[in-house]
């Protein structure tokens, strides 16, 4: 639930967060268009694909962090007593829906193109994928934008099929890709396991904090600065990932 | 009609499909330019072409999203309570048309220009089918613009007229090119026709509501909902096919 | 004179022709920023030229826009009663001179450019047709900020020395080098000529109304709506026939 | 001094000179852009001065224009009646002691850069020139933003002692080392003298207003003007021909 | 402590030099951007890092520049009177944390780039100069928006801790790679122990005023002026010469 009222310190959290993953997106996306020409033609696609990610995700925190401004207001001189929910504006949740049925699909086609498996497997992966994790996101909406903890239980659950099978393929499919990946990259590429596991798994906690009813604005500040952080990590810090196994592929292929 | 009023669920859902576009439409654009150097000169008509279709009805979309947004209001804390139609603004419709009389023309552009049809057959298809295009939205303009239902009838009649010809020139002309086309890319052309047809037909149909009687606002949203999904295919998804479609044909070509 | 009221019809013309004004210099610009590579490096600076004079006039259209936008207000729900003059907001008639004073000059840049003419009478040429271009925008301009009908006709005449001049020039000098120029581009060229005559001829017309007495708010639609239109002609349209006679003439020189 | 009032037609004078400058920069720097790679590397650093000094004053122009129309109300319709200066926004006068600080010095980097002088000669004249034009500029603010007529006239002299030393050693340094320059363009750096001179000259001329009791809103509205047309010709002027002469040098060096 | 009032002086230089930063780091930025292919592909990671600082200094401030007009206003005519802090806005002090969070890792990131030292050394200085710095920042954030002086000096402190590591390991590794560095760069280089040591060394400075009891209006101008400085030294004239390093290095390696 959105709180009725934030803290000044409250309201300056949410606020520097949500301006730190603009910044944190938008220059990623910059830092890898300059760094595009150093990767070998094949493996530009999954970068290119980052690109458009991290522009998609600054382009949405740009409507949240706007969003935010606008929804809530403040009476006192400086804003140092606080401020309320403002009157006509609402902030609005669904824009991360919006956000992850663009890029959730395309971060799994970015991690499938650097693999550069064979093309056979490659467009079954993809294909599969996708599908799960549109599914995935679709089905997690209602749940969300309902008031009914237990409507909101019912589709965590069917969102979670889908997601333990990307989670499921993904692991089966890095672990057994490893042995044909060039030694420079495959301890990066297994740490990345990780790294997506830690990253992704936050989204379905904080689906959940509203059914262990931990509510109040302190718990929506902390989702608000969790779901800021697995952005940066989820997004920009992959990115950047996938970006150094790009050129370490790049200079074994053509020193 | 535009409606007086909207649930927050209708407004928030008017809004994310709105948005939606907007970063679609102009990651597409983006994702294009990135991938045009990997595509041979000769077809990289049909790309640029497709670049500036989506950035256009990215214009159109934040123009669009803004009068949205303009034009309806609410007094209540947070919105719960709902919006209503504001005073001194209105919801303009007409965009929709700017736009297509804008990128129909170009969008059948696309579609010849990567066919890479002989030059003489190439320039008379693209002159008799963007004057069609032409044509079928401005005659389809008054039929909108109008309150009474026997113009809207006689208008969306007449701006059949070159819809059907559009289409009939299309089917067959892509039909006939089938068997000139590499047969890496015959199964995709094949299947976008139906992708063309499916998505192209939303718009008479959204047209034809009004007389059928269907309106209010949960017609007028399943509207705005059904034209941002039908452009986002009939845009993106199509500029996407085609430029799959180039970067075969550029490999066949020159491997 | 600017009305004192448009209805909402009225009203919704000029945003939306204004409107598609932008997007048409905008993206005809972005055409032909992709394009410019395939055109050989001696023809470039008319392409760069045309980039140049659809980006202005964007710009100009963005703020025409939205100085119109804000001169007309409504108290209406929706706006249906219609629009009347704000109080403190004027819809500022002068950019459009702003802007012919940058690009009338470079239209006509443009042109020499493409005709690639002899050095010697190129920058003669260059020369004669710019000057004769400003005086005639700035003769203009203290006649169309008077309100004295007399003062108008008088500079309408003044200006319309220059401009007699600069057709005359122009259309002798196409004529004389059309047997020099490439058969390919020939027929282009000669059509053009009637291209700019046409779209050039609006603006006196449309300086003319008031000595006419046609005046009233549509008289005024009309006037918004035939400029936006000429622009279009005498801006993108015509910087699409240049590219394509520098495309042409790129693949005369080097097949 | 800002003035109290503006006529209408004052306000609009002020407009639109302000709007012109931000389009004659903003569109020199993009020609400029689109031409650098016409340009032998060796001339490229005054072309991408040229460009950043264009750039940067486009930059502070969108600031003045904005602060100008924030600075101004009218309570008539249509603005008819004219506008007073508004309660809480001041019309900010030192941007343009900002701009120079930043922009001075890069004009003089960018004509010893294209004048490719010996390095030695070179990195002196540019370090001496570059203070001093500092200099000049710090020196001249504490008089303009003092009420104090004496004041205004010591820290004008002060300033003037660097401006003078500039001005001596440019045309020093130009005129000698027109012998060395290629014939193609010594005509052109040679009347480059007389436009710095006469554009240079405009800002202590300007800064003398005041002193010579010259006031009031015409006095104001002639000096906004005054500097609009220098800030044209000292930067995106100057920049096309430093643009020219770097064409005619690469052509020379390498036809 | 953010003051309550300003004078109008005040309030100008403030404004003034915000928007001298932003000018400053984004023309940087767009020169180095345009200068980048000059630069051999080895010493390129350290521009594109000095690009993306700057981008992201100049996106902080235009944040910070739109906070400041926010949170003061004013009731006399041009502001002639002054401005106090606004209702239910605030400056965001806030904002100078999160752009160091980003920058200081790349600024250092940026120096050992440009060294190219052996690739062993290189990743085991980066690693341990960025967990430094990222540690720096944020034990002295609680300090910052601590009231009390025992806590801000505490954090003080313990943020001085990774600073003092910081200028020793990069004034040890500095001073030990001068000899293996090009005898063209070493001056420079030498030089930029200073210029990083002095312009870092503004920042506990200006966290220590509240501890001195230095406070008021006129301290807080001060330390927002100090910062502005800092920041352009610190960001963009480094960047600079950075560049010219990188300059140099290609030149030498292949001139
Ligand atoms: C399992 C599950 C969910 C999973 C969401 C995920 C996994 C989102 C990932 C987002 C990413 C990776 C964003 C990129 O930055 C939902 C929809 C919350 C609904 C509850 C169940
Ligand atoms: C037949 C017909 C119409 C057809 C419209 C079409 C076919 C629009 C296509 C738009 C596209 C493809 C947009 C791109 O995204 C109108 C004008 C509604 C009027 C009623 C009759
Ligand atoms: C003769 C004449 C005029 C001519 C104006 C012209 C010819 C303008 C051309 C503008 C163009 C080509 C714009 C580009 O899009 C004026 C000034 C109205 C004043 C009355 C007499
Ligand atoms: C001598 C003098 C001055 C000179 C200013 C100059 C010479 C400014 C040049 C600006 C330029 C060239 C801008 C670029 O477009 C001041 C500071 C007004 C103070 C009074 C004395
Ligand atoms: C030692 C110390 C600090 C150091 C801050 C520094 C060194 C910041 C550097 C910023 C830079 C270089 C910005 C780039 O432009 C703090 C955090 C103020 C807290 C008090 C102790
Ligand atoms: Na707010
Ligand atoms: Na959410
Ligand atoms: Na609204
Ligand atoms: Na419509
Ligand atoms: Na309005
Ligand atoms: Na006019
Ligand atoms: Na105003
Ligand atoms: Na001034
Ligand atoms: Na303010
Ligand atoms: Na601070």
């Amino acid at each position: 639930m959105i709180p009725d009222a934030l803290t000044q310190g409250q309201f300056d959290t949410v606020y520097n967060f949500l301006s730190l993953v603009i910044a944190a997106q938008l220059f990623t996306a910059l830092f890898l268009t300059f760094g595009l020409s150093r990767i070998l033609p094949r493996y530009r696609l999954a970068i290119t694909v980052a690109i458009v990610v991290c522009g998609i995700a600054a382009y949405h925190y740009f409507r949240i962090f706007d969003s935010f401004k606008a929804a809530f207001v403040s009476d006192s001189v400086g804003g140092v007593d606080g401020y309320t929910a403002a009157v006509g504006e609402s902030f609005n949740e669904g824009y991360r829906y919006v956000d992850w049925l663009l890029t959730v699909p395309l971060l799994l086609l970015e991690l499938i193109a650097i693999l550069a498996l064979a093309r056979k497997v490659q467009s079954g992966l993809i294909v599969r994928l996708m599908v799960a994790a549109g599914l995935m996101i679709i089905l997690g909406y209602p749940g969300e934008i309902s008031g009914d903890n237990g409507v909101r239980g019912l589709f965590g659950l069917l969102s979670t099929i889908p997601f333990a099978y990307i989670l499921f393929v993904l692991f089966r499919q890095l672990s057994k890709s490893l042995a044909t990946q060039p030694v420079s990259v495959r301890g990066t590429l297994s740490r990345l396991r990780w790294l997506l596991l830690l990253s992704w798994g936050v989204y379905p906690i904080a689906y959940l904090l509203p059914l262990l009813n931990i509510a109040g604005s302190d718990a929506w500040v902390a989702k608000q600065v969790g779901y800021s952080v697995a952005d940066i990590v989820a997004k920009a810090i992959y990115a950047l990932i996938i970006f150094y196994v790009a050129r370490m592929k790049s200079y074994d292929d053509d020193p």
